[in-house]
C-alpha cells in the first residue's frame, strides 16, 4: 500500500526533496538477470532536470547507487536497494507555502491527510519521487528485454493543441523520440511544441499534453483477471504519475463511437500463430495480452507551478496573491516520457513473472 | 492479486457463468455498519439482465444470500460471505467457441493464459463476474453513506456519437438517471440513444459509449500517495470492468489543451473551510481528496458479441465465419452504470478506512 | 490481512456458527489440477464433530459445495468458491455469554475489538471457522501430491502427560494415524490417551496436547527469505489455529541444548544429489527447503470450554459462576490433525508456486 | 512477500554482507511520531558485532542514516528510507564456500533457490540482514511507547542447559538485562552462561539457547482474526529470525500438560476494567490482546558456523573436511535480544494501527 507497486516484482520507494536522498527497493527480481547500472542511469538522465532549455534549471546529477541484490552484473534473486542523493536542496524556496496552499498543488491535501506538513509543501508530491520509479522501471525493462525482446517506446504526441502525426507503432524508436528536446518524433510538430513551451515559459505559464506509449514483443497470455487485468495495472500505474488526468488504450475514448462490427479484431494466422488482424483491442482482450502491441495514451495537465500571480486564500481564509519563484518546468512532458516507459515496464514485468506460475 | 480488490476493505470474488453460483467475500468492513440486503438487491437489479428491451433476454433473478458477517442488520467486523445462484445456465450456447476464438473476446487469451479453457469461453470474462462487484460495492456505499453522507451517481453520457448535455454534478440523482431505460438523465439524448441501440440490436451489431460518474460529500484528506492515489485506484477499478477502454477525471484529456493559469483551481473560503473555487482537479490534488466532488468518465467499447457474421480463423488457422446466436446486450452501458458506481464505492470506502489510521 | 492466507495460493474464508454457511475462496490455483471433491470431503470428515465418542455431539454433515473454478474435475485457473452449510445452529446455547465473558475464550477480546459482538460469543473464534481451512488445504494437498508426490501426515503425539513413542518420519501414514479414534499411531499410548480424555470428559474438564506433523517429498529450493521463510510461514499458519500455544520444527526447543558440532547436518551424496546426512534442520536451512522431510510440533492448550463451574466476573465486574452446558470437545487434538495438515499444505503449496517464478 | 513485513506498518529490507550497504524502508508510520535517531542507534548498538568478548570480532560501526520521512524529529506520514554502510567487507573469507556448502548453513539452499549464489554464501542469510529489522523495530517501538506506554523487554533465559530463574514480567527492565554481557538478568545464571560460551568459543564450537520476551502495556483489542492473530504474527516474526527453531507464548508447550480447569484465566475487575486474574493465555485470547502482558519464548539453535573441522561433501559429491576461519559468534543470543524485541515491536505496532480502523 501507499509506496509499494507490483505483486511479483515489487518496487517500494521513499524520498522527498528536502531529505538527503530518494531511493527504493526492487524486490522479486529473479536471479540471473543482467543489470546494467549504465542503462538505469541513461533513463534517469532522460528524466533529469536541467537537461534542456525546456526544463527546470534545478541542477541534479541524479547518480544512482545500487547497494545490494547484484554481483558481477547479475541479479542474485535478493532485493536491490538503491539511493540517489538530493544534492541541490533549497528548503527556503518553499517557505511561503506554509502560509497559503498553492492552487492545484498538493500542499492543502497533504496537510489534510498528514497534519504536519513537510516544509517543502507537498512532501512526496515532489517530482523527485519519480526518480525511484524510473530506476525500478529501467531494471524491469532489462528483465523484459532479455527474456522477451520487449521494447517500450513513449513520446510526446501532443502539447496543448499541437498534435503530432500518428506514428508507426511497429517501428518508432527511442532514438527518433530523442531526436528533439521535446521528445516528439514528428519533426514539424516538435518544432511547434518547442516554440509553444518557450512562449509559455516566458509568459510565466505552463502547458499540458499527451504522451503515447507502445509496448512491442509482448507474448500472448499475460494478465490476471479480474482485478489485475493488464489494462487495469497500466491505468493505475499511469494515474499514479504526478499531473496525469487520463488514460486510454487501444481504440480508447474514440473507439466508443465505433460499432462492434467495425471495432472487433478478427484473428488471422501468421507464422503458424493466431494473431489479431487489426488492433483496436490495443493488445489486450479480457485483461490478458493477445500478442499484438499494447499502446495507450496518458493525459498530463499543465503543471500547477506557474510564475504568473494567482489570487487565492491562505490557510486562515484571507485573500492572498501567490507569485511563483521556485524552479519548475513549463511543460513536464519531455521529462515524463521516461516515467511513462518505466511504469509500463513495471506493470509488464510484473505480469510476465505472474505468468510463470503455472 | 487477481480476484481481490482493496487494501483495507477487500473484496474477493469468484464465479463463472457455467458454475452453480457466483459470489464473494467482503473483508475489512468495520463492525456496526447497517447492512441492508434490500439496498444491495436494488443495485443488483439495476445490473440484472433482462430488465428492459435494451438488454440480453437471459433471465436471472440474481438474488443475493449473505451468509456471515452480519447479525440483526449490523456488521460484526468479520467477513461477509455472499452467493448469487446461476439459475439459467446454457453451456451448449458456447459449444462452438471451443473451435474458433471469437474476435475481441477473451476466448483466445484465456486459452493462452490458462491452457484448459472453461466451456463457456472466457471463463471469468463472463459478465456475471460483475455481480460480485455490485454486491460488494453496494455494501461499501452503505458504509460511505452512513459515515460521510457520500453520494455516488453515474449515468450514460454518450452512446456512439450521441452525447448527453452536461449535468449539474451537485444535483444529479439516481432517480433522474433511472428515468430512462438507457440511464441517461438528458431526456432528449436518452430518446436518441434508445433508438440507436434498438437499431444496432436489430442489425445484429453493438454500440459503445461513455459513463460519467460523480462522487459527492467526500471529505478532504483521503488517498495514499504515491501509488495508491485516489485517481490511481479509480483508474484501476474502472479499467478492470469488462469492455472498458479509458478513464479520465476532472479536466481529463480535454484539460491537456488548457494553460496552467486557466487550469489551476484557486482556493476560497466557504463556511470557514478552504475549498477550491473551481474544480478542474476533479476533487483530487496530489492523489488526495480536496473536499470537492470527484468526477470521472469511463469509455466502453461496443461489445464484442454481435449477431452479424464475422470472418476469422479457428485455432488451427483455418478461415471460418462466426455467427453469434448467444444471448447478449447490444449496448452494455445502461447495465454498467451500477458497476461503475460500485467500483467507485469500493475505492472510496477503502480510502476512507485507510484515512482512519493516524 | 485478517481472513486471507497465502501470497500465491490465497485462501480467504468467512463464516460464524450463527450464519447460514461457512466457506471460502481459493485463488491462485493453476489450471489443470485434478480436484477431487471426495478427497476434500474426506478431510472434512476427519475434522467433523460427532465422529467419535471423544468429540462434541454437535451433529453436522459438513458437505462441501464447490461453485466455481473447476470443470470436468480440472481446475480452470480461476478462483474456487465453496460453501458448507451450518445445519445445526443453536444460538440459544450462547445466550448467557452476553452477560459474562467465558474465561480464556474470545468473548471478551472480540467485544474489545469489534464492539458489537455476535450472539454466538466469539464470532469467528468458533471452531467452525476451521472448516474452510481444511477445504482449502485439501485442495492444496492435491496440487502438491500431483506435482511433487508430497505427503503430509500429522498425528497426536501427546495428550496431557501421555507421550507417544517417536514415529518413523519416512514411513508413518494417515491410515496408521486413523487406526485409533484419538489419531495416535502408537497403539499403547493411544489407549491411555483415550482413557484420559474420557475421564476428563466425564469430569467436565478438558485436556491439551501436542500434534506432530511430517511433510515428505518436498524438493529443495522452496521458501522466500527473509520474512517468508518456510518455517515462518508454518509458524504463522499453526499459531493461527484456535487453541494453539507453540510451534517448533526440526530439533526445536530441545535443540537449544545441543552444541553446533552435534547439531549441524553434514551433507552426503545420495543418487547423485546432495542431501543432509542428519536432519536436525527439519528440512529447512536459511528459510529454504533442503529436500529432507520437514517435521514440526504444535502445542494445543486444554480447550477453554468446560462443564466444571468457574468463578469469574460479568461485564459489570460482578462475581458470577459460569457453568458450561454447550456442546464441546474434551480434547480437540484428534479433530485438529486434519487442520494441521491442511495449514501445512497451504504453506507448502504457496512456497511451491512461489518457486516457479524464476 | 519475501522482504516486506507488516500490513499497516510495513518494513521492506535489503542488503547482503558483500554490498555497500544494508537498509530498508518503513512505510505506514503515521505523521507526528517523534523519531529519535539516537534511540534507533542505541538498539543497533545492542545488536552490533564486536560489542563484547562473546561476539564476533568483525568490527562495524553500524551507523544509521535516515534519508526521508522525518523533519525536525517528527514523522511526516511518508516512508522512512534508511541505510547502514557495510564498512568491513571481506569477500575473500567466503571463497571456499563456493566449492562445498557449509553444513546447516544456507549455502546449499540458496543455490537451489536462486541458482547463481552470492559470493558470500547464503546472501540474505547473512546476519547483517537483521540490522534493518532492528532499525525498523526501534522506530515501531517509539510509536508504541509514545501512544500506549508499551514496554518490550527480552532477555537470554537459557544458554545450552543453563536456565535462568523466572523473571517478574511486570518489572524486568532493559537495564537489568544489559547488566551482564550475556544479557541475562539472573546474575548467577549469567556468570555460568558466560563461562560456557567462552569455553565453546575456545573449543571452536557454538551454543544455542532461549530468549524470553515480555510486552507490557498493551491495550485489549489488538489483533485480526483469523490469520492475523497476534500470536500468529509473533510466531512468523520470530521464526523469520535467522537460527530460530521454535516459539511458544503464555503457558506454551508446558501448558499442554495442564487441565482446562487449571489453565483457564478467570476474569476479575481492577480499576473498573475487566482483566484476567491469571495469565496462562499470555495476554492473547482468540488472537486478540486482552490487556495482560504478552510473553513468549524463542528457541535459537547453536550457530552453524564453527571452527571445528566438519566432514561433509562438496557440490560434486566428493568428501571434504571444512574448517571454519570466518568471523562469527560462538552464541548469538546476547546480540539477538534486540532483534527479538524489534520484531515484537513491528508486530505490535502493526496490530495497533490495524485497530485504528473502526
Amino acid at each position: 500500500m501507499g509506496n509499494t507497486f507490483g505483486n511479483f516484482l515489487r518496487l517500494t520507494t521513499f524520498g522527498e526533496s528536502h531529505g538527503s536522498a530518494v531511493g527504493g527497493i526492487l524486490d522479486g527480481l529473479p536471479s540471473g538477470v543482467q543489470v546494467s547500472e549504465q542503462a538505469v542511469q541513461a533513463q534517469l538522465d532522460r528524466r533529469r532536470p536541467g537537461q534542456s532549455d525546456l526544463s527546470t534549471p534545478r541542477k541534479e546529477a541524479d547518480r544512482i547507487s545500487i547497494h545490494s541484490g547484484i554481483e558481477n552484473g547479475l541479479s542474485l534473486g535478493t532485493p536491490l536497494g538503491f539511493t540517489v542523493a538530493n544534492e541541490n536542496r533549497r528548503p527556503k524556496d518553499y517557505a511561503g507555502f506554509r502560509a497559503a496552499p498553492r492552487p492545484s498543488h498538493a500542499d492543502f491535501t497533504y496537510r489534510m491527510r498528514y497534519g504536519a506538513a513537510a516544509s517543502s509543501g507537498g512532501g512526496r508530491a515532489s517530482a523527485r519521487e519519480t526518480i525511484s520509479r524510473v530506476a525500478g522501471g529501467a531494471i524491469a525493462e532489462q528483465l523484459l528485454g532479455q527474456r522477451h525482446g520487449t521494447e517500450i517506446v513513449a513520446w510526446v504526441s501532443s502539447v496543448s493543441d499541437i498534435d503530432a502525426s500518428a506514428q508507426d507503432f511497429a517501428a518508432v524508436t527511442r532514438a527518433q523520440v530523442d531526436g528533439s528536446i521535446v521528445r516528439c518524433p514528428d519533426e514539424a510538430a516538435a518544432g511547434k511544441m518547442i516554440t509553444a513551451i518557450e512562449q509559455a515559459r516566458d509568459a510565466g505559464d505552463s502547458l499540458g499534453g499527451i504522451i503515447t506509449c507502445v509496448c512491442r514483443n509482448i507474448p500472448a497470455g499475460w494478465g490476471d483477471p479480474v482485478f489485475d487485468k493488464v489494462e487495469a495495472g497500466l491505468a493505475r500505474a499511469m494515474l499514479s504519475i504526478p499531473a496525469t488526468k487520463g488514460f486510454d488504450f487501444g481504440s480508447g475514448f474514440a473507439g466508443t463511437r465505433m460499432r462492434g462490427s467495425q471495432h472487433n479484431d478478427p484473428f488471422t494466422c501468421r507464422d503458424g500463430r493466431l494473431v489479431p488482424a487489426t488492433n483496436n483491442s490495443g493488445g489486450i482482450q479480457g485483461g490478458i495480452t493477445n500478442g499484438a502491441p499494447i499502446y495507450f495514451r496518458v493525459a498530463f495537465k499543465p503543471v500547477a507551478t506557474i510564475r504568473l500571480p494567482q489570487q487565492t486564500v491562505d490557510y486562515d481564509g484571507n485573500p492572498v496573491t501567490i507569485e511563483g519563484h521556485g524552479r519548475h518546468d513549463p511543460c513536464v512532458l519531455p521529462r515524463a516520457v521516461a516515467i511513462v516507459e518505466s511504469m509500463a515496464a513495471l506493470v509488464l514485468a510484473d505480469a510476465a513473472l505472474a505468468a510463470e506460475v503455472k
